[in-house]
Order: C-alpha cells, then sequence, then structure tokens
C-alpha cells in the first residue's frame, strides 16, 4: 500500500469541509485512553470530545491504489523486499548515551550506529537498500549536491512508550511530503510505505538507541541529494537516499521557554513562486545568517514575514498559529495559509488542526494575517497565544518580538501572553501531542508501531 | 596583496561616474595589440577607443592595503606557502582528450588530474592546502552541506594564448565575489590574492589539460562547503574550500546560435531580502525542475522575471543585456542594476559595462526595466539586440522568448532580431572579451598569466 501525495490544494477543501458540523462524519475514530499519568481537565474533556475523525484525516490514510500491488518495478522505488543488512560489529558500535546523559543530549551531535542508503541512476533505477554501519559518504568534488543545492531532506521522531513499544508518529505524512519535494527538486520518486517499512526495519535494528525515556526519542534524517558527478546546471542522472538517526534530549528540561523572535521584513525566507512549500536544502541556507542576525539582538528564532504588508508565514524551522480574539469578536486559531506556496505543509501543523477542529471551542482559520493584525490585537488585548509547533519540540511559545518598524527603522519590543492564557490551547496541544506519540492516547492511523 | 571586497552599492557610484567624460582620467591604458587575426574593423576602431581606464577598473584593482603584509594567521585564511603538493601517479593520471576530441568536450564532464583542498575548523582556522589526486570526498551523512545547503562556488577559466601563455580572466574578481558569498553563507573568509596564488599552482601542475586550442579552455571551480557533522540550522563549525579543473569545449562551433527564452513569471529565482546577488548553491536547485519545463517547450534557457511587474533580472545562468533605441531616442545598452539584490555581480557582466563605456557609442545603464518595455520597444522595431553573458559562453545571443501572458494566461512568440543588429554590439564584446582572454589583445590587469 502507498499513500497519495496530497495536493497542497486539498488543504483549502479540508478547511471548508471542517466547517460543517462533526455529526455528518460517519466514522468514528475509537478513542482509547490509556494515559497512565496526570492529566489535566482540559485535556480530558478534549480527548472525550475528540472521539472523531475529520474528512481530512480520513483522506489522509485512506489507500487510493488497488490493493493487488503491481510489480516491483526499480525504475519507481527502492522495495523493503531487497534490503540487504550489514549490522555493525562491536568495534563499529558507538557508546550510547546513558539514561541520565541522554535528556541532555544535544540535537543531532550523536547518531545511532546503523545508516540506511539506496543509490539511483537514471538507467538501472534503485539499487537494492543497504542498511550499514554509518560511515563516511564518498561523494565526487564535481557532485550536483555540493555545487547546486541538489538535496531534500524530512525530519521525524520514534517513541519509546510506557508500554515499551517504539512508536513512528504519522511518518506517511513526511514520506509524502518527500515525494512531493523530491519531485520539484528533479530528483527521484520513491514508494512512501516502502520507505516507512525500510525505516521500520532500520529501527529495529537500532531499538536500543531510542532513548528509554518519556521526553526523548531517536530522531530520524532521511535525505535525498543528487550525486551526478557532472557540473551542468541540469536534472541529477544519480542519486543517493539515505536515512541516519540519532538519540534528540529533552526539549523543555524546566518547562516551556518562550521565545523571542526577530520580525524584519528585510530578511526573507520563502517567496511567491519560489520553493518555501517544500523540504529542499536551498531553503535553510539563507536562513544561517539571519540566525547569527537573530542572535546578536537575543533573538532565539525570525519570525519569517513576506512583502511589503508584512505577512506573516513562519517561525524558525516551524510553522506558527496564533490564537485571539479576531476583529468581528470571534476567539479564532489562526495560521498561514498552504495555497501560496510560502510554508512547510509541517506534519505538526496539520495534526494541530486537527485536533483544533475536534476540539470545537473555537473558529479554526487558514488564513493570510499580518504583523499589522496581530499589533493591533496587542494593543487591544485581543491577543491570547503565539507559539510555533514543529516536530523538535511540537510546541514552542512565543514570548515577545523584536520587531523592526521599517517606516521609522527602529526596532520595537512586543510583548506576547501566550504564557498567561486562560484559553491554555498550546499546553493542550502538547499534551495530546505528546501522549498520542509515546503511546498514552491511542489515535489510529497517527501511530505506527514498530 | 590582496583585494579589497567590493559592496555591491560600488555599482551605482561607478554608474555616476562614468557619466562623465572619459577626458578627466589621467591613468591611460596601454593598448598593445598583438591580434595575428582578422579584426573587424568596428572592433579596430574599439581597440584604439578603449585607451583609457575607467575610474570602477581602478577601484576594481587598486589595492586598499598597506605593502607590508600583517602577520600570517589561519584564522584569517590559507596561505600558499604552507601548500603541499602530491602529484598523481602515472597510474591516477586521466586520458587527457586528444586536440580533435576536446572542442566537442562537454561541459562539467571531464576533469584535470589534480585537486585542490583545504579544511577549515572554528578553533585552529585553516589547515594548510593541498594538491593531491583528484578523488571522492569523504563526508559524514550528517555534513551540513547534505542537508542545509551549506555551499557556494565560483565559475572561472584559464586560457591558452597563440604564445602559449596561459592566462586567467580577472581572477581577482571571482575571490571577491566569493568571500562576499562566504560571509552571507556564514562560511569562512580567506585571503583573495592567497587564493589566486594557489589557483596558479594548481594550473601549473596541471597545465597540460588547458587546451591547445583557441576556442577551448580550462573551466575552473572552486567551491567551499560546510562540514559540521551535526543537524542543527546553523553556523557550520567545520569547512572545506576545494577546486577542481576540467577541460571545457568549444561553445559556439557552428557561430552563435541564438537562443529562445521561456518567461513566465510563475517561476521566481530570487527576490529582494534573498540571496540571489550570491553564487550561493542555493539558488541554483530550484531552477532545475524549471529548466526542464523550458525544455519541453523548447526553450533553451529561462528569462527570469520579478514581482507583478515582471521586471526582467537574468537568463539562465547569466547577466543580461538589451541593446534598444529607448523611448528618448537614445541609443541604449541596459541592464538589470545590482543594487536590489536581484542578479549576480558578473565578472563578464563588469566586464562589457566597462568595455560599453569606453566604446562610448551609446548610453549604458544599469537600470530596471520590463517585459513590457521590452515588448513596446520590439513592436516598434526599437529593440536591436538582446543577449546573455557569463564565463560558459562570454555572450549568447537570444533569438525568442517564449512569453507566458499571465492576463490572457496564454503564451506568445516574440521574435528578438539579435542577429541582425546593424550594431554588431554583441559580436563586438565577444571578439574583444576572447581577444584579451587568449592574450591576442593586451589589457593589463584583466589577466593574470600563469
Amino acid at each position: 500500500m502507498s499513500f497519495p501525495v496530497l495536493p497542497l490544494e486539498s488543504d483549502h477543501a479540508a478547511n471548508e469541509l471542517s466547517k460543517k458540523p462533526h455529526s455528518h462524519l460517519t466514522t468514528a475514530w475509537i478513542s482509547t485512553d490509556i494515559r497512565k499519568h496526570k492529566m489535566p481537565a482540559l485535556l480530558s474533556s478534549m480527548a472525550s470530545r475528540a472521539a472523531f475523525v475529520t474528512p481530512r484525516f480520513l483522506a489522509t490514510v485512506a489507500p487510493t491504489e488497488p490493493k493487488s500491488k503491481p510489480a516491483q518495478d526499480p525504475m519507481k522505488s527502492f522495495y523493503r523486499k531487497d534490503l540487504k543488512i550489514q549490522k555493525a560489529t562491536k568495534e563499529q558500535m558507538h557508546t550510547k548515551p546513558d539514561h541520565l546523559q541522554v535528556e541532555k543530549v544535544k540535537f543531532g551531535h550523536t547518531y545511532a550506529d546503523h545508516m540506511m542508503t539506496c543509490d539511483w541512476d537514471e538507467t538501472n533505477g534503485w539499487a537494492a537498500p543497504k542498511i550499514e554501519p554509518i560511515t563516511d559518504l564518498k561523494i565526487h568534488p564535481g557532485a550536483k549536491v555540493l555545487h547546486y543545492a541538489s538535496e531534500l531532506f524530512e525530519g521525524m521522531k520514534a517513541y519509546r512508550g510506557l508500554d515499551n513499544k517504539i512508536r513512528l508518529f504519522r511518518p506517511e505524512m513526511n514520506m509524502a511530503r518527500m515525494r512531493r519535494t523530491a519531485a520539484r527538486a528533479a530528483l527521484p520518486d520513491f514508494d512512501a510505505e516502502e520507505a516507512v517499512q525500510i525505516l521500520i526495519e532500520m529501527l529495529k535494528i537500532d531499538q536500543e538507541w531510542v532513548p528509554y525515556s518519556n521526553v526523548c526519542s531517536l530522531y530520524i534524517r532521511p535525505t535525498l541529494i543528487g550525486t551526478d558527478p557532472t557540473l551542468g546546471v541540469a536534472f541529477s542522472k544519480n542519486a543517493k537516499f539515505f536515512v541516519i538517526t540519532g538519540p534528540a534530549g529533552q526539549y523543555y528540561a524546566t518547562g516551556f521557554q518562550p521565545v523571542k523572535l526577530l520580525a524584519d521584513s528585510r530578511h526573507i525566507r520563502a517567496f511567491p513562486g519560489g520553493v518555501g512549500a517544500y523540504k529542499m536544502g536551498c531553503n535553510y541556507a539563507p536562513t544561517i545568517w539571519v540566525g547569527k542576525e537573530a542572535e546578536k539582538k537575543n533573538c532565539q528564532q525570525v519570525l519569517w514575514l513576506n512583502g511589503e504588508d508584512e505577512e506573516i508565514t513562519e517561525v524558525g524551522t516551524m510553522n506558527i498559529f496564533v490564537l485571539w480574539k479576531n476583529e468581528q469578536g470571534e476567539l479564532e486559531l489562526v495560521t498561514p495559509p498552504l495555497h501560496k506556496g510560502l510554508i512547510l505543509p509541517g506534519v505538526t501543523r496539520d495534526s494541530l488542526l486537527e485536533l483544533a477542529r475536534e476540539m470545537n471551542e473555537f473558529k479554526v482559520s487558514e488564513r493570510i494575517f499580518y504583523m499589522e493584525d496581530v499589533k493591533k490585537a496587542l494593543a487591544e488585548n485581543r491577543l491570547f497565544e503565539m507559539f510555533g509547533c514543529g516536530t523538535a519540540c511540537v510546541v514552542n511559545p512565543v514570548g515577545s518580538i523584536h520587531y523592526h518598524n521599517k517606516e521609522k527603522n527602529e526596532y520595537e519590543d512586543w510583548n506576547i501572553p501566550t504564557m498567561k492564557s486562560k484559553y491554555n490551547v498550546m499546553q493542550r496541544f502538547y499534551d495530546t501531542i505528546v501522549d498520542i506519540q509515546y503511546g498514552r492516547l491511542e489515535r489510529p492511523g497517527w501511530t505506527r508501531e514498530i
């Protein structure tokens, strides 16, 4: 079974559908709460209300291909059945951080023992995928990935639950996005479900690297690069798919840490007609210098704006949500829409939107909004929460914005009262998502056990 | 001696200065014409008129640092004097294409025997540069270059003259641009002159790879990548500078081949607030898919537009020039300006502007212009020439534009009469530049002999 590559436009359709009352839904989602720890009252009420599935959710997991699979074709994908496994010797294995250390492990600095690699070439298609001890890649100095950023990636995590089962969170969403990105980056396609199954095999081999901790996880980095060793700015005739993994420590050691954002419309991340909606490496390189500039101003993240009218798009490497009372007096959760192609269609974003619609406590909107709107809402005490969301942190509260007022050419500091919100929406999102990830709350279709 | 990193804004100043009559210049450029082949009459007239040097030219080559060099510091640069050379064994050497083959060599498919590499880390700065047999680079699968496009490059050429001397064309310009790009990409700085001197050493070793042909050259690809093996979207604590070279065949085997351009404002290369002015790898990845779309429409290149009003920016990987009679009735050579940061400050672009100002036959403008202007000029038979320019081809005539009319959502074909121009400006530019490159026309400061 492989999953459909969802067109971005489906988001709008889902949004429209979600405005209809949930009562028209015929398929119920069976909520089996296996939470073994204290559940906040508000979340509890949400969990019982969440016994629905939105049309969007159904669309995401419903298989659209016939059950009789076509013959396997190396021009179309690599396959789980062809997997070649060479396990690391004792000498090749690395020391795992122990229980106490693992929470302090710095993101992306420690790698598990194995990597998966699979080569592709235009003539023969995909070779057999391999799992082998992690080692340096040998790359020709003329390879397109080193010159023209012929590269893309995904970020996902494996979580060890209290039941000791290891779960992936909606991995099909990541693999569907990776296929869309590959198409835009002119790199080869593959079968999303085969990729997930190979990931699962890899996690079985490195399962001891998945931390025994309900605040840590094993980060998974699938990557696809163009390895064609020729210097024309052209389609890469060779490519390599690879996956590396490594433990990710605790994001919030002492509770949520609200971040300060640099908002300066002179720095742009993405633009209409560009590739902001794809997880291509090229979207990240230009942000590194801007991130350094933000650091100099004691900001931890950048709030990415677009255009003369300072449309809000993303925050750091996360999607952004605002909870406010809008100008019509409605309580509204708002996040920028996908249709302009300026933002990454985040898996956490999609999950929060779905949960929010199930909560049915406020209006949920995917629509364009501006810095001016935020300023006005703050001035009128209508803005309650602002937070980023992504795989790394689930949610990340915004505490203040260091705004460059381009008309005055001055910086202004805006305080955002996210941590004082009586609605507590961010916190409830966080609790629900991590409960699902660690198996404390069952939500069929959102987790895959390995 | 190292060369100053020129701010982009200097271009405007130079433009202003160039409006003044040349007679105020005190430093004459001694034109020693050593051409051994047929010289077109128009070029001959230009060569004699070219016995000037513009203020811009002086600004580019004038050393600004004191003659007593500061102590060498690995935190600031690698150094020629530290160079370690390991020559290829006979077994490691590759077969060179012979005289007849070399003109047909496909760009970027064949590499010379040696490469230069130099590693940098945050703590120790630059290590000793090495010249060694070309071989695969060993890169950690978590290296930032493979995920976040932490990479940049330059493109330059070495030419073998009829006098058998090998020349580089304005290499200081490339190295100055590479330093500017490195700063924007948050990769380490280096001394431009040390880099040129190391290039020269490398070319001495591989000098037999510089084709014995006055239509071929040895392409040189200096590259800088972030090799830090950690997954944070952050400043790379490790980097590698490397240079590979390879023969480039004849660009125009049967005279100029006018190209057809796809002009579709739905595809954007660069945008204000982005990095279009830097030779970062990230500018190229998104263009590969668009290039494939152009191919499907029988277009060889893409004419990159910007914004609702379809401002003209670049063509393929080249800068663009138009020769027309403007709406004021003046004969004008126009090219988009640098100050918006949308276009690459090309070395050939800069050279053509300088030659054009010396020619003093028409107005020379670096200013914004739009598709609408081109359409109007074509309709009124005022547009004479349109051509791209760059290191690969010197100049590349535009024969037609396949324009997507966004209001009608239809394609239109516009014929561009470049090849019929009575002014012959593109041809004269071409002849002059290649004459300088192959040593047939002397222009001190524009070539470096190895």
